[in-house]
């Protein structure tokens, strides 16, 4: 069943965004009747289409119960990438449950974003996480920010921890075990090259804990799938 | 440093292919003297470029130590996707140190491939995974093969797994942890909308033991991401 992100209008009613309603109407197809699911406000919702032919309505036929695994908050944050790395960690961090994105500019970033493009950049990530939160029938839509400096990165909560190339460093698997009851998880990663001596530096300072995530060589876009993938199976029960 | 995979010409001597030659003088744009790595028969070596203007000649300069993390041999069973999912996979698996894939027709296929152009299809896969593997700066490319029926998917050694979307199942993480002495595992993941119920029962006669993934709702090229992934941290080691 299709996902959607909407609003509550009234007792019986919820309203969807413009886009939604055209994606019922001309891409899904819908006829009155068709169900879809709904999510308010962290609350989900079955929903019923009514008068697709004119302006759609969708009623509430009751709130269902939301079943997601738990993992600790993840916040993600990465230098700015070409688009198409970019809308690929977007789509499948939001997959894998991440809750926050916070896109930093670094010193090996090949990728400058104008101060006056970030903000129809965001509008354009934000699209991509809605849509992924659908697909994925997440019951919330990840948060994402463009922070201008690292050193900016202070009074984060929770445990932070960087993605190094540095050796002898403790691996993440014994960072995540030690700090299991965290409830929050700060990760940052760097462009391709890594992260630049003095930005690790900076992040250490500010509380970062260098890790190692092994010796394979991943690329950029990879970490963050490995990241998310590697928590979750973290967090699974073997009860 | 790039890395290439060749073969030993003599004691002195080793010999890429054409596409890496071209790779060297053309978009590498190297010198005489340019160091190279090069993998021969899973050893690797520290090659010198010569002659870079004509024939281009490596020469060996001596053997690397290879430093891989360890994992058990991993094999990728998948039905044939689209493209550009195709790829996606090829790619990051090969980062994450897989050892195989394994290309299967499955009921709910969308692709279907004819008979005739499995071969071409194959010459360009394997021309994926040689780039990601020298990429990756893994000394090994991993073998691609195609099956044409599930039922053929017996006498495989090791682990055997199947990605299954049914309820009240052992999750991955118990069936990892179980069997960590294996020395190969078999994961078959299923196309959009998972595996046929009637394929599931001949998998389970073979061998495959149906576990679930967790309760999040990925993409089908994201789980052999996932996969790979939870397999390295698995065997990470918290001495």
């Amino acid at each position: 069943m299709q996902r959607y992100f909407g609003v509550r209008k009234d007792d019986k009613y919820l309203y969807l965004e413009k886009s939604d309603y055209h994606h019922i109407k001309n891409v899904m197809r819908n006829n009155d009747g068709d169900l879809i699911e709904v999510v308010v406000d962290n609350k989900l919702y079955l929903g019923c289409i009514e008068n697709v032919k004119s302006d759609v309505n969708v009623l509430i036929e009751k709130e269902l119960e939301i079943e997601e695994d738990f993992i600790p908050k993840v916040n993600l944050i990465i230098p700015i990438l070409k688009e198409q790395k970019m809308d690929l960690i977007l789509q499948k961090a939001c997959e894998m449950g991440v809750d926050k994105i916070t896109i930093i500019p670094l010193k090996r970033c090949v990728v400058r974003v104008d101060d006056k493009k970030i903000n129809s950049k965001l509008d354009r990530w934000t699209r991509i996480l809605k849509e992924a939160s659908e697909q994925s029938f997440r019951s919330n839509i990840p948060n994402i920010e463009f922070v201008d400096s690292i050193n900016k990165l202070s009074n984060l909560d929770g445990l932070k921890i960087t993605c190094s190339t540095k050796k002898n460093l403790e691996n993440v698997k014994m960072v995540l075990k030690k700090n299991k009851k965290c409830d929050t998880i700060n990760v940052v990663i760097g462009p391709e090259g890594g992260l630049d001596n003095s930005e690790e530096e900076i992040l250490n300072e500010l509380g970062f804990l260098s890790t190692t995530f092994g010796s394979r060589i991943m690329r950029v876009e990879s970490v963050p799938l490995f990241i998310m993938s590697i928590i979750n199976y973290e967090y699974m029960s073997v009860d």
